[in-house]
């Protein structure tokens, strides 16, 4: 055909969240593979290991003992990024060299006291007590009135960075917003502002009419494929109620968000039959800096696999450089996430 | 002491090429490391693999055969992310699905016939031969009046994504401007509209006189840490005199431009005696556009290792969710590149 087809010719995409644009190279999976192939991560790790600083009752870094907990546990990470003590200041040399101090606090949050688990591993029930969690340290943190943003996330995986395998996340509140989120406010105001309505309630309506991009819904949240995507098998989970944070969801919005969450990691490892790495987070609205009621709550899960359990995307040399660039369609990684089993592989013979 | 100090109190920078900023975390580097170990790339290649469709001589994907070429030979991507022949088109689902058709060239560039070397490891008069192929493939692209950018790239290293050892660089020239250089475009113009110079000339003066970030110079090129570096052994090479792109570089500039990559790239692998992967690339004026005389040459390297051959670092959950973070600042980085060897560990004894 000689028509422009998304399915079939290079494109470029505009992420509505971020005003930034991505390319898109559909046609370009079949190039062949000579370059790095990843070693599968040891998948058999003991319930409880000695030598972890999260598994219950062990020793941390701070000299400090873990509790025998049965749930999740938190505690302050013992090497912040962020810190509490940091002093005010900066430099501005001639708007040339320009720094300004950086207050903040990081937390660790353990999901379970078994070091042989992951998210997908865990039961809803399970993942609902980590909810409860965030909400609660999203709310204690909010007290700090110099905090301004809380970033909760995840790293899972070693090839993500992930520093020890005992299921974790972290959140790293400051006295700052970051700039993915400065993005982010700046898109949802401007078309609050326009239409008076949420920016990701308009898209996800859309979204949820065309049906190309959805994998799963719930009662209260959607989990799609953005048209905009960047990772090959990166998705959205949104809420369907318009919430500036997770401070605002009832008992039944947070029952649903673990049943989104266990279903798509489920559906994750479903993919290559493997750990399935990535990093998640949530975004939503600053705090302690008035309302922001144009902002939308919604989780990234940004994974790295392309084309199998050992060969990943590289963001390099072109993305680092220029643009953002994938070579498979949202629409084909939404149509293979949609056709994955939501029971986990390790427990279905 | 209880004053703000870049050396030791977490920080934001401001990249003035972007207007981004980044977190600095200069106490960071005491946390241990449990997480991925890369395994170090083989290095014995032999001077000529018959598998490999860079070296001379071999058939490529597309049924060609490689010429018995002595310098450096250059050809159209058989993989091209970008094509010639894409039909003009777009989507505008209610702004938002929104999507614009892309055309362009993507050439890849064999640096040496040689497949076990890499840039450090060939001579300055060889390199030299390499900048000439970029400055006429530079011309010969901006020959296409539809062109507006030309992005001219390496990636080094399997842990860069590259997918064939042999010493080769990419260039992708597209129709429309891509994110990071529209970001540098408003920056450079900002500054130049308000204070009649360039951006980069400005910063290089500075710098020069501040001499911490400098890790060397020769006659027409600095080569240093920039200020807002992310990853942690980033640096720069920027022309000294203000020029909008390698079309305009004398003999003698190229002649220096040679020398700097050389001396760099040298520098880098006697960092961990380690064949040191980066992806690196230029950034210049766009083309086909009108004139654009605040564009300052400029060259961009992004190494991935932190701690050693086999430790990198990781940009994950944070630093995809919220803002880029680095763990050492610019200044050590500068101080120990400034320390390093300019003749390579391999032909050092
Ligand atoms: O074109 P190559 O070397 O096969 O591919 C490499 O560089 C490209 C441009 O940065 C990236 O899009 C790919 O992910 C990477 O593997
Ligand atoms: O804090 P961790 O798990 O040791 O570290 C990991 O996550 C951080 C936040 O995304 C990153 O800055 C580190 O590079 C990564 O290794």
């Amino acid at each position: 055909t000689n028509n422009f087809d998304l399915k079939e010719h290079p494109h470029s995409r505009l992420n509505i969240l971020t005003g930034d644009w991505i390319l898109v190279s559909p046609h370009r999976t079949k190039r062949p593979w000579q370059g790095k192939v990843e070693a599968t991560q040891a998948n058999d790790r003991p319930a409880y290991d000695p030598q972890c600083y999260l598994c219950p009752t062990n020793k941390r870094a701070d000299g400090s003992e873990n509790p025998d907990y049965k749930g999740s546990f938190v505690f302050t990470n013992d090497y912040s990024s962020l810190l509490l003590n940091t002093p005010d200041g900066g430099l501005n040399d001639d708007e040339l060299l320009v720094a300004n101090s950086q207050k903040g606090i990081c937390r660790v949050i353990s999901f379970s006291p078994r070091h042989d688990l992951t998210l997908p591993q865990m039961e809803t029930a399970e993942i609902r007590k980590v909810v409860d969690v965030w909400q609660s340290e999203f709310e204690n943190l909010a007290t700090y009135p110099w905090i301004k943003h809380i970033q909760i996330f995840e790293n899972k995986g070693d090839i993500m960075g992930c520093s020890n395998p005992h299921p974790h996340g972290q959140i790293w509140a400051q006295n700052s917003i970051p700039v993915e989120v400065a993005k982010e406010t700046q898109q949802q105001k401007k078309h609050f502002e326009q239409k008076g309505r949420s920016l990701l309630g308009d898209y996800l309506a859309l979204e949820l009419k065309r049906a190309e991009r959805v994998i799963f819904e719930n009662d209260h949240f959607a989990v799609l494929v953005p048209f905009w995507a960047v990772w090959p098998y990166e998705t959205m989970i949104i809420s369907k109620r318009h919430v500036t944070s997770i401070l605002y969801f009832t008992d039944d919005e947070k029952d649903a968000l673990a049943d989104a969450i266990k279903r798509l990691t489920v559906r994750y490892d479903n993919m290559f039959e493997t750990s399935f790495p990535y990093s998640a987070g949530m975004h939503q609205s600053p705090v302690n800096m008035g309302e922001h009621p144009y902002w939308h709550w919604h989780m990234h899960f940004y994974p790295p696999l392309l084309r199998s359990a050992t060969v990943k995307k590289f963001m390099v040399g072109y993305e680092m450089l220029a643009n953002p660039q994938r070579d498979i369609t949202a629409e084909y990684a939404a149509e293979k996430l949609r056709g994955l089993s939501e029971i986990h592989y390790k427990v279905k013979g």
